[in-house]
This record gives structure tokens, sequence and C-alpha cells, in this order.
């Protein structure tokens, strides 16, 4: 349910609202838009009645929300949400590129390539420290020594740092170093980390899971959400279908659907989503066209030598041959990469 | 196995190579490329030694082809295939642009749309006069009296007509109308009607099936060819998945993953791949930016009137913005919309 | 729509029902139960109005059917369809064992087969003279040969003969020796075919496509039923997932849905739904364990020598082993194979 | 890689070989069989030489494992694994049946479900105290006081507890209640988890994801064994497909696929798998004819009433039935339920 305000309401007035909503046992939210008020309510509101709120002062509206996610959905919030922080936009129209290795592997590999990145203009350096791997006994990640080497280039290339989180307990290590959380396929699911995760108020890039529909997606977004933690970017990353000639299937029909129902950013990982470097650039470009907000690639110095994925990852030159691309080709939907 | 001679050759030449092939049991293919003349050997190659042909004159080369799939593949031929007939071309820079309505619905309804998309400078109109439907209670199409509308469109509005054909019976009515016949999805392995429509050597659009993987599409493709028929014009429009927020999930890997392996023309069905009209433009132009050398686009005049699949078709006052988005896009992709 | 009429009613009350349907343009099927005989109507049924009947004489009741599929659903029949033909019952208490190699390979293999099998006390052989083969250079079966070995061994050792009809072109041949016709997985949505073999009238065994639902397959009984050949036997054999363990993924689920949905008898395919011979006991165990009317296996007398789908195939001596493990079985679930 | 030696070989040629693998960077693991005694090597046993082994005191045999997982696998440990504890046993001629609601909603509903299914026999009940949902706004389950009632019928009715573990901070309460640690399909690959669960040493019942491959599910047990806990139970409980009759589709091919690869006890969940109750008597018959070690079944008082997943779950009436027809069942394929 969504009380609609003034947005110049009086703060008394939105504070009884608040309290009233508190009063019956759920939360408030408030999600404030260019014109209007709206608090979102969240718990158990089949119990709540529109006219407990249609008479306090201030109040223009209420309004069902009918989906089963509610702070992620357009009802709740009309606008497309913009991820703000540090002179930086997500979402807005600015593509977000965010590019680097599979995993750092050493402080060597990952300095070569966020300073080539880096020269390219690139803003956001991807590698991860700790490693989700199927098998006990593959590279499992540089760990602590990994989220140092991150901290070096961060400060050294002024790259903002995205890396992933695997559990709870290394969170307030990965918290420090990283800019953006990111939150594997593997956990889209694992609702104890989204919540502690969402606490940290950082913004977080959540990836769909293997076998999650798009609804599974956003409603494991809604758990962030839900700890007023409104900065996710959504990440397709291809899907488990019978086709066994790409490593997935990239579903880049996620990326209408997403963005009819939901104001949340969503970008593409075209890298795991197909598996093969040679049609990365086929699949990064379709996904811009299909109106993603941005893209995060692997990019490795040397792929046939990388510890994990190397088969799925671009040259740094072969990336720069694609960011030209991506340039001209966003302008014709109206977006830009600075 | 392919013998590769000098495109000079002497004709007596290859006259000697092709009755060896067949004085093995084999069946030759004649492949002309820019350069150099390729002879595509199938059947039970596995008996045949390249040393039969290695010192015959001319021959330049035997090649092994080590895919399930052989004249399709590039290993057989490596330049792009054109198909090219009535001053056109597809798969060349040209884009392969056609639209349409799912059906025929009657002599006012075709004509209405197809003056319409004439006007836009649209050059090929898809309509179904067979229609394969789930349901025998479904409408199944106007049959002969719609061949006899697309007759009348065809030549008052000078549109080349792309229109399905379901069975061999009705194969040599749907050919005399059709400039192209398209075999769906659900007979991609009716491999009976794929030999047939082969013999015909009109350009033939396939489909790919919904549960089949890209090598299977390949494989069917390969049943056209081995009638010498080289006009095939690839389709993806979406595989069955557990996602079902679409009506289908659109495989826009396998366009990169055709261009690949073969030489023969891919485009895409964004209608059927996504199932809602309002999802369809992004996947027209993410279908462009990923390589795919045309679209098949539904476009009714009264989509919420049609007879089938009206959900999933454009207005042509949509279609028309569509299209100009993607005149701009195909200059970014090296391609144009004449 | 469903006119519900007592079983002794006059013929001429009936007629007169009969021709009302005709006269609204719509399809009576005559559905004779064991005390109440009912008349479906199919076709537009949606412009007819209960009324039309209601006050018919020996009408009971008029019933709408709310399934997509009318004729094979348990609103429109609830008794369990038992095929009947040459002292055979397919349906009933009976177990239905049906088994055999892939294809006829030679006359010795598949007297050498038939005559094993027969002596087991099988008394259904199975064997493609027609083959579907994803590939124009696999073996596509000995074809009319393949019928006439088939037509000695149907004598020879009273067999009753399942084998696939590939298309309308050969269908009166292979109706001429076939007991129950095949209409493989790739054809379950070939329709032509599906009318054409249904008007036979001979019993049809139809598989589910790799990525049908199990209401596209009840559709597609639609289309055999629709032409009041009520013969009809469905069979599981496997679709299309992401898992790669084994060549399909088995669904049994489908057994109770359509048990639950529809009159017609079910059988499994485990060799198919398995792809390897080493689990085909086990899935054979658990078809009839869910409640399979039979099971269709094959059987190879040199596995490892087979034309197609070897890896698959038992042995007489293994299939022997799992009969008895079968007869066991069939007790507790109240079936029989004698 | 796996040295094998003679089961009564001096405890000091035992240590001599595990000291070896240590100082090579490797991980041994002590797995005794009835005959010889296995040391499983785990880590980076790519730099190992079969030689460095070959010819210490005692050793007769040194085996590289080919698959991906190793401690699980048959080439690890060709003999079933039977977990013992408290004169119960898995995965021995006994069959595993373990049954009750999804979730603990009340004191009085557990203790009433409870005292039904112990009266019938029924030795392990399930019941989640912490649920994991898709959305936030769903019940989450009663948390500790849910735990705190299982206590309660633990001791009363002496049944022991299958009860899910959500997340490494409730591991402590959750393992002190359980006797079967409980990881579901989402955590399948939360491999924190995995490893900390692993090494509580508690059973553990691990179910496969609704994407995940045999394989997946076989690498993820691996984490659990490489703690030096082999008391896993894997489970099968539907994987996630097109078919949308059924919530998931139940791969019973999975039974015999484990069975081949992998010593560890293998059990199915017919109520997940299916998702409709009255289609989970059927699916549970089929199990065991798969060759399934036991069973987990969603029973509910008041299925109406269930504050989750109540449309899935049988009554304790019907349960009853079901476990007469798997006792019968159960003789046929060499178990037992006593």
């Amino acid at each position: 349910m969504l009380v609609i305000m003034d947005l110049n309401s009086p703060r008394s007035d939105v504070e009884k609202v608040v309290e009233k909503i508190r009063s019956l046992g759920c939360t408030p939210h408030e999600i404030p838009g260019s014109s209007k008020l709206a608090i979102g309510i969240t718990g158990q509101t089949n119990k709540l009645d529109e006219e407990y709120f249609q008479l306090m002062p201030s109040v223009q509206e209420v309004v069902r929300v009918t989906k089963k996610y509610k702070l992620v959905s357009r009802q709740m919030k009309n606008e497309d949400t913009v991820i703000e922080f540090d002179n930086t936009e997500i979402g807005s129209q600015e593509l977000f590129i965010c590019a680097g290795p599979c995993s750092v592997e050493s402080r060597d590999q990952i300095h070569d390539i966020a300073g080539q990145l880096s020269e390219m203009g690139v803003k956001f350096l991807r590698a991860g420290a700790y490693k989700p791997r199927s098998s006990p006994y593959a590279f499992q990640g540089l760990k602590e020594k990994g989220l140092e080497y991150l901290a070096e280039v961060k400060v050294k290339y002024g790259l903002k740092i995205v890396t992933e989180v695997l559990n709870t307990e290394s969170l307030p290590a990965v918290a420090q170093t990283a800019d953006i959380l990111q939150i594997g396929a593997r956990n889209m699911q694992n609702f104890t980390l989204l919540v502690e995760a969402g606490t940290t108020k950082k913004p977080i890039l959540l990836k769909r899971g293997m076998s999650a529909t798009v609804e599974d997606l956003l409603l494991s977004a809604e758990y962030i959400l839900a700890q007023d933690n409104y900065n996710v970017i959504l990440c397709e990353r291809g899907i488990r279908t019978f086709e066994n000639s790409t490593r997935n299937t990239l579903d880049l029909n996620a990326v209408p659907v997403v963005k009819k129902h939901s104001h949340l950013p969503i970008i593409v990982d075209p890298s795991h989503g197909v598996g093969i470097w040679d049609k990365v650039p086929a699949m990064a470009m379709a996904s811009i066209a299909a109106g993603a907000d941005g893209l995060i690639i692997e990019v490795h110095h040397k792929p046939e030598e990388a510890l994990s994925d190397g088969y799925q990852s671009l040259t740094p030159g072969q990336f720069k041959s694609l960011l030209e691309k991506l340039k001209e080709l966003a302008q014709v939907v109206g977006r830009k990469i600075s």
C-alpha cells in the first residue's frame, strides 16, 4: 500500500502518517518523487484499510500495490531510480560501464589491467577477491590479499571498485574496499546476505540467479530495499536452458520487462551470459540497444593465463574497440558514455 | 569433405571430380566462391580417402568438415551467403525487413495493412494463409482464399510475400504465391516438408523450433541445402524456458553463434520471441545490434481485433517509429535500410 | 460443450440433438459411457447457448467444458479409455508392454529380436522402418524393406507391430503393416499428419514433443479424437532441460497429471527419457509405480552394433530380468502383466 | 587421487602416507571400506605423481579420480554410504521416511502432527523453524520459538528432527535441536554455509538447487565431505523447466545417475517436486521404484489452513494410506519400512 502526499507537506503531517503505519504493525518507507512524496507500507498490509489514511491531513491518495514486490515496483515509484555517489550516476543518461578481470590474481595483474582500463576512461573496475566456485578444489580467490590490491588500484587510478561479497562474515571487510557490493547469481536468494548487505547502505549490484524468474529477481531486490537501501542495480547474466552452444542463455527480454515493472536500473553481463569471448561484443551491443543501463564485462590482459573464466574475457584491445562502438550506439538510444 | 579447385578450372576437370564422387556413392555439391570453387561431398563420406582426389587435375586441397552439418558450415563456404532474386538481396549490407499480420483475416484487412507498409517502404509482407494452431478449434487461416488475397496485394503494391507452408499437400499452391516459403517452428524437424520445400528452389525462411539447439537448426537447414537449394534464411524466434514473464525467451546469443559457424543469413522474429507488443521494439533493436541480417515483425492495423496473436502486434504507427530508429542503428553496425 | 443423455435414449432423440448441433455449424461426437451417452460438441461453441439443448427430449444435462481440450478431457468422458482390438486391451488392468529395436536394420536382426521377445511373452514389437533423424546424413531406416520384414515377423510370431509414420506420403504403406501407428516427438505438432493418421481409425501412439507441455500434448491428441478416432495412447519420453547427465529429462509428473485431466491411456518410453541403458530399468519401474499404463522399451540383441540409439538399448537378457521385476511391481499397483 | 592400503595396515604405515600427503600441500581423507583402507587426496593433486606413494609400505595401489568431484565419487569409495546414529541407519535396506509440515506454525500444530506421525511409526519429523521465502513479506517461520517446539516433540515422541538451517548465524541454535540439518535448494551453492554446517559433523540433508545439474549437486556435497563429514543425504526435489502444470519437474533420472556415480544416499521430496498434493502419492511410489533411499513428504493436519505450501501437503490420513502402499512396494525393490 502507498500513501501519496504533497511533496511540500508539513513534516508534522508526514510524521503522523508514519506513526499511524507503525502503530498498525507495518513499516513505512518514504519515497520522495519530483512532485509528490509517496510513503510505501510493507508488512501485513492485507489487514490495512485505505480509509485509515484517506482523511489524514496532506494525504492525496491511497493506492494498493498489486504486485508481490512493492518497493521495487513502478506502482510505488514511477520515476527511474538514479543512484548517485561521488560525482557518479547510475541509471541516468550516462551508461554504467564496468570492466575488469574475473578475479584478482596478483598485484601485478590487477595494477596492469586497472591502468589500461583507467586510460580508456573506464570508471568502474570489477574483480573478485572472494570467488564462489562449484568445486571446493577450484581457485577461491586471493581473499584479504585481493581486497588489499583492490584498495591500492582504487587510490592509484581513481577507479570505483565493484567486487563480490560471498557471506556475512566477510561483509565488513569487503564493504570497506568496495564502492559497489556485488551479490552473485548463486547468492541471489541468500536472504540473510541480502538483508545484511542492504543495511550497509552501499550500492548493491544484484545478479539474477541461473534459474530465477524476473519476478524472483525483483523479490530479492525487495529484501534490500526493505532495509531502506534503494541503491540497487539489477543485472541480467544469463539463465540455464537446454541450449549448449553457449555457457548460459542471455535473456535480454528481461531488460524491457524490468524497465516496465521496476524503477531500478538494470545492466547486463554479456561475459557470463554467453561464456565465449568472441560473442561478447555482439551481445554487449544488443544489451544497450535493448535499453540496458550499462554493462559489466570481463577484461583480462592475458586471457589464456587467467585463473578463472579466461575463455570469456576480452583483451584490453578488444574491449577498447567495443567501447568505441558502444559510444556510437549510445547516441542512437538516447544515452551516452563519457 | 570438401574438394577445393581453382575457380577457373576447366569444366572437364570439375566434371571428373564430380563423376568420381558419384562413382563412390556420394553426392557432389558445387559451391562457387569469390576465388575458388569448392565441391562439397555429402553422404557416407567416412569411407572416402583424401587421396582419391588430391592428385586429380586442378584440385588444390581436400578438407574434412568436422561439424555434423556440412553444406551450411563456414568450413564448406566461408563467404556469407547472399540470397538474390528480383532485384532483392538478403544477407548483404541491406537489412531484410519483413512486416505484416500474423494471419490474412480478410481482403480488407490485408489490403489495408499492405498499403500502409508499402508506403513506409517495406518490401516484404508476412501473413499466414495456413496457420498451425495448438488447438484444432482455433482459427486455422483462410487457406486458399488467403493465398488469393496475398496474390492481389503482391501485384497491387509490389510487395514480396513471405507466407508459411504447413504441409506437402499445400506446398504447390503456397509456392505459387509466396516469394519466400516460411517453415514454422513446429515444422522445423518435419524432414519430409524440408526436403519437398527445398526442391522448389524457392528461398526458405526456416524458424528455430521451440526446443531446438542451434545445431539442430543448422542440421534442419542442411536438409534443404542437400537439395541444392542454398537460399535459406534462418530465424531465431525464442525458445522455451522456465521464464514466464514473456511468451518465449528470445535467444539472441544464437545470432553470433550462427554467424560463426554458418554462412547463412539469420534474422530475428521479436514478436514471437517476446510475445507482448510493448517489448518488441527493444528486442528488434537488440537483434540488429547483435548482428542479425533482418527482422520479421507482426504489424496489425487493429491488434485488439486480430484473430490470432494480436497482443504481440505493433500498430502501423508504432512500427513506423521503430523503423526510423532501426535506420539509425543500422548505420552504427555497418548495415542499412533503404 | 457436452450434452448428456440417457444411454437408452431413443435413437430418434439422439439424432435430433446431432442434427441441431450440425445446424448450428458445430460438430457432434457421440461418447457412450457405462450409464449415459454424452454428445461432445466441438467447433465455435462460444456461440452456443445451453438452452438450445436443455429442453430437447431425453437430454438430462448440458455442460460447458472449461479446458482448451475437449474430447480428450475427463469432463467429456469420465471413464478411462480402454483401446480394444484383436483380443488386446490397452488402458485396462493389463499393462501394455512394447519392446524392440530402435530401427529395423536387417531381416536377420528383426527376426532374431522378435523371436526372443515373443518367447518372453511380449505381445507388441516396436521397430522403426522410417526414422526421423536430425542429420540428413544419418541412417534413415530401411523404409519399404523395413515394413516388409515387419510384416514377416508379425505373421511368424503373432506380434502386434508398433512403428512410426513420418509423413502422409508413407501413411498408407505404414498403416497396412502397423497395428499401432506411432507419431514421434518431432511430429507431435505436425497437425496435417495427426489429422490424416486419425482418419485411418488405427490406434495411435502419440509421443510428447521435447518442448511440449502436457496441455500441448493433450491438444495434439484432440486433433486425432476430432476425427472420431478415440484410440490414442499418449507417451511421455522426456523433455529438454539444462540437465546433461541424461539425454532427456523424463517427466514422470506427466503421468498423474494426464491421469487427472484425461481419460486416455498414458505410457512411458524410458529408453529415450534417459538415453543410457543402465538407467532404463530403474525408470521403467518408476513409470509403472507412477501409474503409467505401459512401457515402450528399446531392446537390441547387439546394442554395440545398432545403427541408431544402441547406447540406450537393453539386451534381451536385461529386458527379461526387468520384465520379471515389473510383474511383481504390477501387483502392488493393482495391475498385471500376463 | 586415492591411495589404497590394506585395512589392517600398521597404523604407522598409514601415518606415513598421511604425513607425505600433508608435506605435499594436499589434504588426506581416510575412507575405511570392508576390506581396504582408501586414503583420498584432495587439493592441488595435479602436481602429485603416483610414484610418490607406490613404493611406500602397505600401499597396494594408487588411483587417479577422473571426476571433478572426488570424495563423493564411487571411484573413491565403492561401497554405499550408510549413515548411522542413535540406532538409525540411512542408506541401508531400511528406507528413510521423513514427514511433517512445511513450517512449525504453533505449539499445538506441531504436537498434533508429530503425535499422529509417531503413531504411524514414522521416525523422522520434518518442519521448518526458519523459512527461506522469495518475498520478504511472506511468513518467515517462528524461528527460535519454532526450534523450542521442535525440541519438545523430539522428547515427547522420540522423533528425530530434520529442520532447515538458513545461515551460519543461526547454525549453532539449529544444530542443537536438529538431528539432521537440512540445507535447502536456494542454499545449495551457499558454500560458506556448506562448510560451516559440515564442520558440525551432523548428518546433512542437501537439496538439489532448482537449476543445479547432478554434477553441481555432487560438487556441493563435496564441500561438506571435504570437512571430513561423510554424513550427507542428497535430495532430489524438482528442477525448473518450461512445464507449468506442476510446480517443478521432479527429475527422477537423478536417482539412478547419483547411484552410479556416488556412494551417498539419495532421497526424493515429491511434495516440492510436484507441488500439488493429489499427485504426491504417485511420485512417492515412483521415487522408491527408481531406487531412492527414502522420501521426505509434507504432511499437515489442516492443509487448507497452512501458513505455507498447504496445497502440496497430504493429510495424515492420506499419508497413512501411502505408507501402506510404500511398504508393499519396498519389498519388490529389496527394501523395507519397519
